[in-house]
């Protein structure tokens, strides 16, 4: 499979058309960025941890037979993906109070919340990303009501999957964003990725954050805790049989 | 019916206590704010209007059978209504895009909504009144999903009442904002006021604002446009029949 033009380049990652038709190549650059890409940062072996825990969690969500774009990884900083348009939207749930919900409705940090929440933020950086309702995401002509309900379906059903993973590598996730593509033939697939850079992981035992937030809040190195995700993730086998 | 202890001090009201259990009386004040208070003036007149002015969509509103805590007008200023719970909550209905719809979403002022969409914020001052979902609604515990539905569902229906009023005297509604309070039987019923305080009214011919945005937006003065509505609405009889 080989690169050719460049589709997109976004804060963490580029895309590339292939030489195969609806078949696409990310690449996952050593870049953090938060605040909206006003902190910005090199950090050397950040793309290589991204695209390997992107690739165990889409495998993972493609076992549970939940739609979405993922095909294969096809190199350390690399993965090959199924074209869709993406939809202008960030999907966010949460089991535990944190981050700007927190902040916003004044909760507590590590709150549990007594159901996982859905949050959509429509995806505009001049806008700065405001948060929306489903009436919005209706006008803005985003999403249909069905659509709507089968993203909030399929956004449940990751929450599931994710979190009894995670539990078994003794982290809680605390929330997550995903974001969803349309294919030509108009069937919605989970895409981009799911990383430590779009969900929050506390330790289960100390709280420690396994996440962005090291490097949004400057509490430590980046690298080493994706490394611990990373480690644990590849690990779990062996974990879940003591 | 005597006034008796001062319940509450808002931005443009006084609740008081009456003689009468779970009746109260509300001041309209002659003041105007805007900006969540960091504008504040005295207007002179302006409670007199609100008074009249709610008092008239509240009867048209209780003609219909739609479930509210207005009993009567009692003075130029003063009308007694039912005792509520309030819910912390404000409930917006838009036909057309205007004020911060158009702001946070970059829909520019003026555009006809597909359907009429509802938003709900959060009325708590400290944190900015934040516009909420439905889950983030059944996480703080301000209503049960059950609720939500019958909110928005009189949230339409009062918007069609109105929309129809004020069509007859050649004004578009354009938003408004609602509040709801609760008895102490667990019904909710619309409460607060609805005035050119709480809804956007452009005239039908020239697109002149008829609310409360000619003082946010220091467009003239706020008393003659208030007077303007309120004439209308006394017309409406007359000019209708025309």
């Amino acid at each position: 499979m080989k690169r050719k033009s460049l589709l997109y380049e976004g804060k963490a990652k580029k895309l590339f058309q292939t030489n195969q038709e609806n078949v696409l190549l990310v690449e996952y650059l050593d870049q953090a960025t938060a605040l909206n890409g006003l902190k910005k940062d090199a950090v050397v072996g950040k793309g290589q941890m991204n695209n390997q825990i992107t690739a165990i969690l889409f495998e993972k969500i493609t076992e549970k037979g939940i739609a979405n774009h993922f095909i294969k990884k096809i190199s350390k900083t690399e993965q090959l993906v199924q074209a869709v348009t993406m939809l202008p939207l960030e999907i966010v749930v949460r089991n535990i109070a944190a981050g700007s919900f927190s902040k916003r409705l004044d909760v507590t940090e590590g709150t549990a919340l007594p159901f996982a929440i859905i949050e959509f933020y429509y995806k505009e950086d001049r806008l700065d990303d405001p948060i929306i309702n489903e009436d919005h995401i209706k006008v803005l002509e985003i999403a249909s009501d069905v659509e709507i309900r089968e993203i909030k379906n399929l956004a449940l059903q990751i929450n599931q999957v994710l979190k009894e993973l995670f539990a078994m590598i003794a982290i809680d996730l605390v929330d997550f964003k995903i974001e969803v593509g349309r294919t030509t033939e108009g069937k919605l697939l989970l895409a981009d990725e799911i990383s430590p850079d779009t969900c929050r992981l506390w330790d289960k035992e100390t709280n420690a954050h396994l996440d962005k937030d090291v490097y949004r809040r400057d509490l430590g190195d980046l690298i080493s805790v994706y490394r611990e995700v990373l480690q644990r993730l590849e690990n779990k086998g062996e974990s879940s049989c003591i």
